[in-house]
């Protein structure tokens, strides 16, 4: 078979076109740096898990097994547990969601979902609009579904409007295709904000009238710190909006269990995508969460999460701003993640290693654009560390910044060109074919 | 959004070319006939779960939970537990295969290998080479990625190797481009045979020298009924396989827990493409899996399936010889299926109706040919019903049969076209764009 390629990879010459597209992301390759013990890791989105009752949700699921296991352990609908599907329904009404459980799809995480939707509705070249910045994973799928992501800007309230106005329209105008407008209105991952209640209406208004679908990603929108959920964009159009929604934040996320709420014909395209690409979804993991949800006060365990992670957000801009005076952040009123603007000049890309030299970490803003921007940009999440371990981590993020600052200040600006060829080999993010 | 297409589906117009070739199975279709408690399913392949000592699963899993809890709830790495990697060697040391846990991706089934592994072989018009029958779940997937299946002759030792050498230099002289051979080697799903020993190096060197990825389907290799497992494919070829393994069939399907070996370069992407599409598979599913293969005797168990099925194999087998005298069928000697070919004339699929009005369901051959072929055969599972639901299934079957014999004696052959119109309202199945 050498003849097919290099002798590294017998099979290269074989791969599928979508396959250049697929590569490691910097929170992948964060990941396995992140996780050692020395390391104040700042950069990944894992939920608190030691505030769950574990004793209690080992006998509910032992429990589960020993009257329904025989259903739990055996293949189930490829559209998701009908007893589970009802219960979405009563999380969902907490932000104004009315729906039929025969519209919902469970899915193996939101992830899943997100692979659905961009399955059934991308063909290469095709546009995705998302937030400028945007969540890295529904990037690496639009990648391998070779789509075009066209970012929007977006502000201390969201995305914005008017800058979604005229970039549809500039699009339109060179003939291209829109498929639909990626957004997470609820505590934005990674930017930390929440689009208003004021543009809601404005941005499905705007989608409606070019005929793009909407998806509403809202892993984090239960986990308000300040006041009641906002009404979701799906509570205000049935048709045209494919809402994602997932138990990985507000229960456990190694369970895999997410789902799609969308418009009838859609949902019906979404099933058979998920029949071929996993024939159904997990029982076991569905029937683990079905049976949290109706024996455990699953609302007081969000009410735990939320003031756990309220305080965890008040140590991280309480030590941003006594010892980072030089950098800007947003202040997120809920969910896992700070979006910190660094000085002019500092590049966080090329910051990172001697970040992590210096024991913390971080995802450098480069990974939340489709486009290669985002250099002066970073995520700062504060789900995971405990208040003493985040103050100590921004107290070493900020000696880094510090010291790069010196840097800059006796060498001048760095030269971006350079940082591509060193920090390539380590960190590596989907390139998609932008035109 | 009217303009966009019709008043039923809104999104009409802004599907994907490849969702026009997502249409459900005729296996879905009758899943919710099947399941009637009046109707004797001779259809699915679902594993007969009452043989698991499920008090101690459920045992297992709450002192799982309650000592690794915090692992197996949270996030996990994309390409799988590694302990459960460790494992999982060892099962497949059962069938000759020597490998490195590294170039073993963990997934949602087998079902998401195979989903990954069109991935990133297939773009559209790509070949894919595949028995005839194959299994339906997997020319589904195919189909989804737009490939073009081509059947090659199968036989009672499995694939025929002349037949493939044959196909492979036409298809190669049309200047197609062949991604890869889709097998099951072992106790076939529809067709109940088993690839003979002397056929399998045949089989990879016609591959090998053609420059064709195996793609070794196995699902079944440890249930059979009357001597030990032969020798994968992959124990012979390490560069020209990637082999699917699951728990489904030896534990439980309801899990979710399958695997791909792969060589290296290709084990790389398909981590890749299962980040995207899932972000990691379920810890919690794969950590119950691990501790089970960890503190149970699993090659015991697995014994008690074999047992069980060749009890029910015998059943089936010793009923359609009293009662289907007119028929020719495979004699499996493991697995879940026995492949029946109608007498001549006789349609499985224009059958159906009347079948599910006697009260037995079966899948009609139709399914498992990308090509439309396969009306005379029939597929009849033996894994789920007891040997007396059998015995009384296959007397049902024999009667409808027997009718359909009567009517065609005295309306003359039935004629395809007709059914086709009538039928394609409530079978359909995913038709490629053959060439």
């Amino acid at each position: 078979m050498t003849e097919q390629g290099s002798r590294l990879d017998p099979w290269k010459q074989s791969y599928a076109q979508r396959t250049a597209g697929m590569t490691a992301s910097e929170i992948r390759a964060l990941f396995a740096v992140a996780s050692r013990p020395e390391v104040v890791s700042l950069a990944g989105g894992m939920p608190y898990l030691s505030a769950l009752p574990m004793d209690t949700v080992a006998e509910t699921v032992q429990r589960m097994l020993a009257t329904e296991g025989l259903t739990a352990l055996q293949y189930g609908s490829g559209q998701g547990d009908p007893r589970l599907r009802e219960q979405i329904l009563e999380v969902m009404a907490l932000e104004g969601i009315s729906a039929h459980p025969d519209d919902i799809v469970v899915t193996t995480g939101s992830q899943q979902a997100l692979d659905l939707v961009t399955r059934i509705f991308i063909d290469p070249g095709d546009v995705v609009l998302a937030e400028a910045p945007s969540y890295v994973g529904a990037l690496g799928v639009f990648s391998a579904y070779q789509a075009d992501v066209v970012h929007v800007a977006s502000d201390a309230d969201g995305l914005v409007p008017h800058a979604l106005e005229e970039t549809i329209q500039a699009l339109q105008a060179q003939g291209r295709r829109i498929k639909f407008l990626y957004s997470v209105p609820n505590f934005h991952n990674p930017a930390g904000v929440t689009l208003s209640l004021e543009r809601r209406p404005q941005v499905l208004d705007i989608c409606q009238r070019h005929g793009i679908l909407v998806l509403e990603d809202n892993p984090y929108g239960l986990l308000g710190f300040d006041r009641e959920p906002y009404p979701a964009m799906r509570a205000a159009s049935e048709e045209g909006v494919v809402y994602l929604g997932s138990f990985s934040k507000t229960f456990a996320p190694g369970l895999r269990v997410g789902w799609a709420l969308a418009p009838h014909a859609v949902r019906e395209k979404l099933v058979l995508a998920s029949e071929s690409a996993i024939l159904c979804p997990s029982a076991y993991a569905q029937m683990t969460v079905s049976t949290y949800l109706a024996t455990s006060d699953w609302r007081a365990q969000i009410k735990v999460y939320r003031e756990l992670y309220r305080e965890r957000r008040d140590a991280m801009v309480d030590a941003l701003t006594a010892q980072l005076p030089q950098a800007r952040w947003t202040h997120p009123d809920g969910g896992f993640y700070v979006w910190l603007t660094l000085p002019e000049g500092v590049n966080a890309k090329a910051m990172l290693p001697r970040a992590v030299t210096e024991r913390v970490a971080y995802v450098p803003g480069t990974a939340f654009f489709a486009d290669g921007t985002g250099h002066q940009h970073v995520r700062l999440s504060y789900c995971y560390p405990d208040p003493d371990r985040i103050r100590e981590g921004v107290r070493r993020f900020a000696g880094v910044v510090q010291a790069e600052l010196e840097l800059l200040e006796t060498f001048g600006p760095y030269d971006a060109s350079v940082t591509s060829d060193t920090s390539a080999a380590r960190v590596q993010f989907p390139s998609p074919d932008l035109s």
